[in-house]
């Protein structure tokens, strides 16, 4: 079926041409002026009819969401708002759509029906643009790597290992769910299950990943995992997407720079790329804006922010000198501070991270030396005994967006703190090994990707950049 | 910490510069060459140590698995086998590796105790191979997709919906396994469930595919899919990648053109970037194939047939006309098939595929137009009445590697065929909408990545060419 891209027709196409284009309609006024979208582009094509050439039956189908396939001539448009236009010869409609049942009709739709939507609202300009800045991010995401060396691993998604402790785990089963078969002590006998053992959706894929980096040096991964905690929060998935590198020889240093240089080029990769998309969803952000009190409206618009992130020098603070900000900030000797910073050594929240990022620094902020027993036993201690060689990249309205350490290559040092953690030391036998043989200084870090297009978008929701977003009490689709 | 990765030294470095790289040691002959490898190519590089330079305790430490940090200067080499080496001034040791105990010696290690060593195989020349061409064939889809307007989509991996049909599914549930809660029935209560619903693992993206498809115009899945089936073959796995394509105005013939334009692609991407790692795979092929019979050796070498794949056109036979040939064929008539074709509407079995694609055509074939009640629901009925619009395409040596499809866009039609599958239409409700509202002509197909990946490396079993398989009473790492 020969026909061309609406981005086609409107971007490469000379006047004259007689052009085939199918897609669906997004308005049709005064019986004469369709506006049709095929999603290659959030710009519709404006398509002149003269109605008097065709048929009042046909006509009655062109109806906002129906499906058309339309044949013309391209001119330049004589309108404002369009470059180029379609002067139609034919019409043909793939299928109708029903104005009194259709439900993404032209008018403004709350979020959360078009959540309950989610296979109809990517019909809109917000939810295209979104999900094709989406894509061209996790392109980015996959160009960089290669580009710098990386192999992409897949690692599994079904886990058997019960030691990533990074959180709740959904349990995997084929067991019969009303009486599965038991152990003579009352257990349930995972022996019989599909695995031959008790199965989870994984945390993390960074244990998997750090065998293959001390193999093939420079590994990252991008897959799906998994949360099965009960957070109905805006900034909370239970299934979400997360990249994680994972690089022999790279300490901690290399894993701040690597981080920065990785989110720059990402950023830098969309402004190039998905101008449309960004500039409709800065429009976006300043409408809904407008609504708020100023104190609550974003310092920057949009793509202000996008391209500060990727010109500018993210901050690099010590957990220590961080602690010594906050304990001296206004919010904390006026005890605004939900929880107020007296000691070194607590776990920052939110409102610290916030506070640190969007008014002391003023700009992405990487805090690097926590103390160790905030974080997970994998990261490599200091030689003074307290801290890790952590690192926390904190972005304006969004907080945490990448966790990431040096980890710990010594075999005695991670021994004692498994056996600290009260971890079997056998459920981590493989782990283990990396250690035992040939073990060096690596390092790696977690980005939640659905957090990157939050920031990337403007968008106040996360689950409104994933298709079908997956929560407490929501499986839908 | 500055160092170089032995790829960039041994390509694109002058002679006589000063050069340091890490990496694990391969061999350490005459207590003067080490063979050290960092995973960013096949190739060693060879670093020359003049020993009565160095401390005994020190070259000790060098042994098979060792992590290093080699200084030198780059030379041109003497010796035979290599270009360039390094004329070593400075070794540090990251970390050893007990020659006793280090799984992975210089020798030939059986392929089920290199599964057992999933973590440590990827420091062999076969896996790092074979994993690096994983990688670069996923870059090579990406790129493919992005480079003909597709955008990338993330379908769910947690599924409330059960109507996929492509198979058995694993349950996911953070209920009391021992205890779960029960209606008044004695049903499991899965309101009380995470999701408030009962959900499996997914089998497949393609439904949602198709709600994007039928906004963005042209989408693609690239995830993780599973099937909880007892089938412990070298080609089925239970948790593996698929890549899924979705088309809005694609009719059959547009989807062939994809596929095989796709794969052609793909094949050719890896040719141009993975030369080295083919030719040692190619090689490793030989060796293997020269222990066994002559009829059972591939008629081909691995890099002839990747190059044959990539230039010849795919042979597109109806399955009415491969049921003749089949009918007609010598093994059929000697009754050599365990499954003798007698008539119109038999499935074809992996024995008469393998047929039509070794002996017959001796090319990769795309069977289209199948029966219709051998095919799912969702395939789109031929005015016959009888067969769907369907292909397959069938691979030497690997079978099926694609399946796909026009999709069912009549309300009608496809409400009629969910009806007589006892499906309900309840379930279906959003997918059934894209048949109300602006439908049209679409396809789309799977590709089953690690059967890609299996006749991209020439490897004989899947479990070798994903990093940690999944397999049933298989689970570890």
């Amino acid at each position: 079926m020969q026909h061309s891209s609406i981005k086609a027709v409107l971007t490469n196409t000379p006047p004259l041409t007689e052009v085939t284009v199918n897609g669906w309609v997004r308005s049709f006024r005064s019986n004469r002026f369709i506006a049709l979208n095929d999603g290659s582009t959030l710009n519709n094509i404006q398509c002149v009819v003269d109605f008097e050439n065709f048929e009042e039956a046909l006509l009655k189908q062109v109806t906002v969401g129906s499906a058309l396939r339309i044949t013309g001539t391209l001119i330049e448009s004589q309108g404002r708002g369009q470059k180029f236009e379609v002067q139609v010869t034919d019409i043909f409609v793939h299928g109708s759509a029903d104005p009194d049942t259709y439900p993404i009709q032209p008018k403004k739709h709350s979020m959360e029906f078009l959540r309950e939507n989610a296979h109809l609202r990517i019909r809109t300009n917000t939810f295209s643009a979104i999900m094709r800045v989406r894509s061209a991010l996790s392109f980015a995401v996959h160009q960089y790597f290669r580009e710098n060396g990386f192999n992409y691993v897949h690692t599994p998604i079904i886990t058997g290992s019960d030691a990533e402790g990074a959180g709740e785990m959904f349990r995997v089963s084929t067991l019969d769910a009303i009486a599965p078969p038991k152990t003579e002590t009352g257990d349930i006998d995972y022996k019989q299950d599909f695995f031959g053992k008790e199965t989870n959706l994984t945390v993390s894929g960074q244990l998997e990943a750090e065998t293959y980096a001390m193999a093939l040096g420079k590994v990252y991964t991008f897959g799906p995992t998994f949360r099965a905690e009960n957070s109905n929060t805006s900034r909370h998935l239970a299934e979400f997407w997360m990249i994680e590198p994972e690089m022999a020889f790279y300490n901690l240093d290399d894993n701040m720079d690597l981080a920065e240089d990785f989110i720059k080029s990402v950023i830098g990769y969309i402004l190039e790329h998905c101008q449309e998309d960004l500039e409709f969803l800065d429009k976006r952000l300043l409408d809904e804006e407008k609504n708020k009190p100023q104190a609550e409206r974003s310092p920057m618009a949009l793509i202000e922010k996008l391209k500060f992130v990727s010109e500018n020098n993210f901050k690099r603070v010590s957990y220590t000198e961080a602690i010594d900000i906050l304990r001296n900030s206004k919010p904390n000797k006026k005890k605004k501070f939900q929880f107020p910073i007296d000691e070194w050594g607590a776990d920052l929240q939110s409102e610290h991270e916030r506070y640190l990022v969007e008014k002391h620094f003023k700009c992405p902020v990487i805090l690097f030396d926590y103390p160790a027993n905030i974080k997970a036993f994998y990261m490599r201690l200091n030689e003074d005994g307290k801290t890790v060689r952590a690192m926390d990249i904190l972005f304006p309205g969004i907080g945490e967006i990448v966790g990431g350490s040096q980890r710990e290559e010594r075999l005695d040092v991670l021994k004692e703190k498994i056996k600290a953690l009260d971890i079997d030391e056998k459920e981590l036998w493989w782990y283990l090994d990396l250690r035992k043989f040939g073990t060096a200084v690596h390092s790696g870090f977690g980005l939640g990707f659905e957090r990157l297009v939050l920031f990337a978008t403007g968008m106040g929701n996360i689950r409104d950049v994933i298709p079908f977003p997956r929560t407490p009490q929501n499986a839908e689709f």
